[in-house]
């Protein structure tokens, strides 16, 4: 199935000239905002477009989506654009990168889909000027020239996910997606690794494969072991019951329905990000309801007991379902003793203080609350060693390329690969940026394009940077003085501070006379305004900073 | 050995006036800052006074103490004060409690005070001032008329670490203090169990026991298995080797040193809070060191393979020894190829992601990393479900408090008592602050006292509060912006933001444009110089939120 480029129709493929670039923009080095890009001659095209949520170094910031400057550059190769599956961290950032590009035919897969055209809605982009192509999880593609895409199916955290085998003319890349092997998926579909194996036997340039958990030794849990736990553990409780998950795990949620309905229970669900799934999911065909939901208005005179709540908040957001619950701030559900919360999900990295305080404050209220690793009422999306492994057996890649993940993910996975019967001729551990290049001969780093982060924080999309997180932490730490010094008639200087210490008259007025004394002496040197703002700032610093051990953000004003 | 007071010397103890209150200041509900108060009639006696570290919610604080409200209202009834063990947690906050109350007698073992004396003078406390008594780790000791305190040792993650008994005249308190129950501790001593057997055979009234693990099924690792897995990933490595663990883990660093000395490696301790352990340790006796330290400039030509480094950081901590090698900031120290890293600690919750950075920095360096789970190289101080069992079988208690831990610890811990062949009759889950009434046959919550958290930041004491953490997190979410109007000759606005986006003209522009048509249409209705301020506040902020998304903390000044 290789194709060629038309200069090498004739006779064996002379690929001395040519190379494929593959360039990840995100997802490289990192757990999040995942996106490639690959190159061959003047072709590009690109795959997923995700985005990623801040740390506690990028405070204030809404979210993050993947600098596009390299595409943005060359805007006129983009050949056409494909998606491995519908998560945020694959399809979030479109809306936003998108609209900035030229249309080309988009593929993916009927639920990523259908979830792309819910986010492009909400976004306010025009479905006419993005050219979705809904394709069959395992259709071949050609994109431009060059490209002939093979998808087929791998099982993850969400349907309709797919890996792909690129045909380029330098060769063939299998690139796994997300995956898991799950042996029992809830919608009897497993991964499709005879496609892997097949593209092995016939010779695999390069492999790209999901390094998430390569640090977990044997197999990540079935959702059919998860499916039968919360089953026995929703059968125990006798009152109301409160399910929290990811609002787009839409396997689990069908499993948590069906447990409800062979249990006798209604399902009510809360929480705007879970429900517009449950919808999407169910108008696509991946989840049926015997029962229609219903709402808590609707209750009426059902029991505790004939009540199942699937909500959003299992990781500790500040305004979800969950947190409104355990905070007592939900405006017509009140937790109370009898009732039972299970958190069928384990804290992202990052979220571990969000849940621990929830989780506290539902103890507190006095529920039974059910969470890991105490009850197996969760597993991971992404596949740990043994399977890991089963891929790089399989695929038998002449070189690697271990991605989505951290470098301890990307090193450990790239170690894994060392200990198969034929290990890769070569593994880079590569960088958001790198561009690779690759030949039946060559793997290698030959230089970097523009990559990083792009900042999404209220209305604005990049109006904010590094400088300015460091002056919100910087903030965060010691608070603002805003010093403002007028100088005519006569010198005066007012302090005002947010964030800094209790409002404190005598350090105020020790302040105001160190920056008076130093705006008169400047007066009578005939300083110029801005040496004048200059002394009073390095006076003001030097004092607060003796007298308090503090350092705070000044803002000096001088109003001439 | 029970106490009575006078009232209740002649024939059987009349207790039905006397009541002992137990008062947690610190550690009910929560882990860190560490302190209770007994009160029996007009005596109290204290014991520890922890510090606790800020969360993300506590932006720029360095430390927490408990507030000492109680104790400074009521100082003339303490009588003295005992000392449970040596961690920050337990006594971090003396230094800043103990010179604002009466001197009375402080008893605590001799690295406990060892380690409080060094405290007190790096605070600048006058020895004298503070009256530390010495005691055995089985000592008894009265403290007022009231109290015998009868001290025992359990085995925990720094030695001379006590429990005790507390002889009142209402019955018997067991205290356990921080525990786990190690078979096989690193200086031979087990937990004296048996103390607490025999007190449980002539009654408990009340047992406080440590909640940390009761989430955590079976039994705590014995130190001696950690030491012999440290022993064996040494023996591995070919380069220099550097090892981090928790500075007060004396008994670890005692190990590490020992296993150090085998296998023909110098130790460099590296890290000041480290080396202050080390050396008062040693000084004490609790230390020995067949080799004396060296340092690095005294390395000369001792191969890699001869170098064992000991140093800080196991919790990412900003600007300890293991950050800076792992940022390739120190000043004498590079990472190489070769090296091995070994981080023989757990994340504290809270330091997840400090700890991922510093992980993922090594690996980029390619040094080889070793950490739990994959490496058995850590153990908790703390003692595992089974353990519980045994101390709650051991001391058969009729009231139960659950302490040291948060409430899903506190009130798993309950719930494990309650499987005991004679369960407490009552247990509570108390707070910081609450007064617990304690009679033979009362146990309740019957009042509170205040109690909370002191934040120390800089030189100041007390002097920033919740308030000034929201304002803090709100500049640190959306930054600040300072909006100065002149209104003589002719009003005139200034427009300053730290935190909030990009230089932006036409964004300023408009601001000052809003702040002044709302300045020049209050000054037409000659308002108020508070309303024309008042008035250009709502003006300002209701655009800024409409035109950026975003809610900057606003600082309107007028200067008049």
């Amino acid at each position: 199935m290789t194709k060629q480029d038309s200069s090498q129709q004739e006779g064996k493929p002379d690929v001395s000239q040519g190379h494929l670039e593959v360039i990840p923009l995100g997802g490289m080095g990192e757990i999040g905002k995942n996106m490639f890009a690959y190159r061959y001659g003047d072709e590009i095209m690109v795959v997923d477009g995700g985005l990623a949520f801040p740390d506690s170094l990028q405070p204030g910031v809404d979210l993050i989506v993947p600098r596009i400057d390299y595409l943005l550059q060359n805007a006129g190769l983009i050949k056409g654009w494909i998606l491995t599956h519908g998560h945020e961290d694959h399809i979030g950032g479109l809306p936003y990168i998108l609209p900035r590009l030229p249309r080309v035919p988009v593929y993916g897969a009927r639920l990523t889909l259908g979830l792309v055209r819910e986010k492009l809605s909400e976004y306010g982009v025009k479905e006419a000027d993005i050219d979705l192509r809904e394709t069959a999880v395992n259709a071949t593609v050609r994109i431009g020239k060059h490209f002939v895409v093979e998808f087929f199916r791998m099982t993850h955290s969400i349907p309709d996910n797919l890996g792909y085998i690129l045909h380029t003319p330098v060769g063939q890349v299998i690139h796994t997606g997300d995956f898991k092997l799950d042996a029992h998926p809830t919608d009897g579909q497993p991964s499709d690794l005879h496609r892997i194996e097949a593209a092995g036997d016939s010779g695999v340039l390069l492999l790209i494969s999901d390094s998430t958990n390569a640090e977990r030794p044997g197999t990540t849990t079935s959702e059919a072991e998860v499916a039968q736990n919360l089953e026995a553990l929703i059968a125990s409780c006798r009152g109301r019951v409160f399910v929290s998950t990811f609002a787009s795990q839409v396997h689990r949620l069908q499993n948590i329905v069906r447990i409800a309905e062979r249990q006798g229970r209604r399902v009510i669900m809360e929480g705007r990000s879970m429900l517009k799934y449950a919808q999407i999911a169910s108008e696509l065909g991946y989840m049926e309801f015997q029962n229609p939901l219903i709402t808590t208005d609707e209750i009426g005179d059902l029991q505790d007991s004939q009540i199942l709540y699937l909500c959003t908040g299992s990781q500790g957001q500040p305004m979800s379902v969950l947190s409104r619950l355990a905070l007592g701030m939900h405006a017509k559900i009140a937790l109370k003793r009898g009732d039972s919360v299970v958190l069928s999900s384990n804290p992202i990295p990052g979220n571990e203080e969000a849940v621990n305080t929830i989780v506290n404050k539902l103890y507190e209220i006095g529920v039974d609350v059910f969470y890991p690793p105490a009850y197996k009422i969760h597993a991971s999306g992404h596949g740990s060693q043994e399977e890991l492994l089963t891929v790089l057996r399989l695929a038998r890649p002449k070189f690697f390329l271990p991605w989505h993940g951290e470098p301890r993910h990307q090193i450990n996975h790239a170690r894994i690969a060392q200990t198969i019967p034929q290990p890769p001729r070569r593994t880079l551990v590569a960088k958001n940026g790198d561009v690779v290049r690759l030949t039946p001969d060559e793997f290698k780093v030959t230089g970097t394009v523009p990559a990083g982060a792009m900042y999404v924080d209220g209305l604005g999309v990049g109006d904010v940077g590094d400088d300015i997180m460091l002056e919100r932490i910087g903030m965060s730490q010691e608070g603002v003085m805003v010093v403002t010094a007028l100088l005519h008639p006569t010198p005066h200087v007012d302090i005002v501070s947010r964030g800094f210490v209790k409002p404190n008259r005598e350090l105020d007025a020790q302040v105001r006379k160190v920056a008076l004394d130093s705006l008169e002496a400047g007066l009578r040197e005939k300083k110029r305004t801005e040496d004048l703002r200059d002394d009073m700032y390095g006076a003001v610093r030097r004092f607060v900073r003796k007298a308090t051990g503090r350092n705070p953000v000044l803002i000096p004003l001088l109003v001439d």
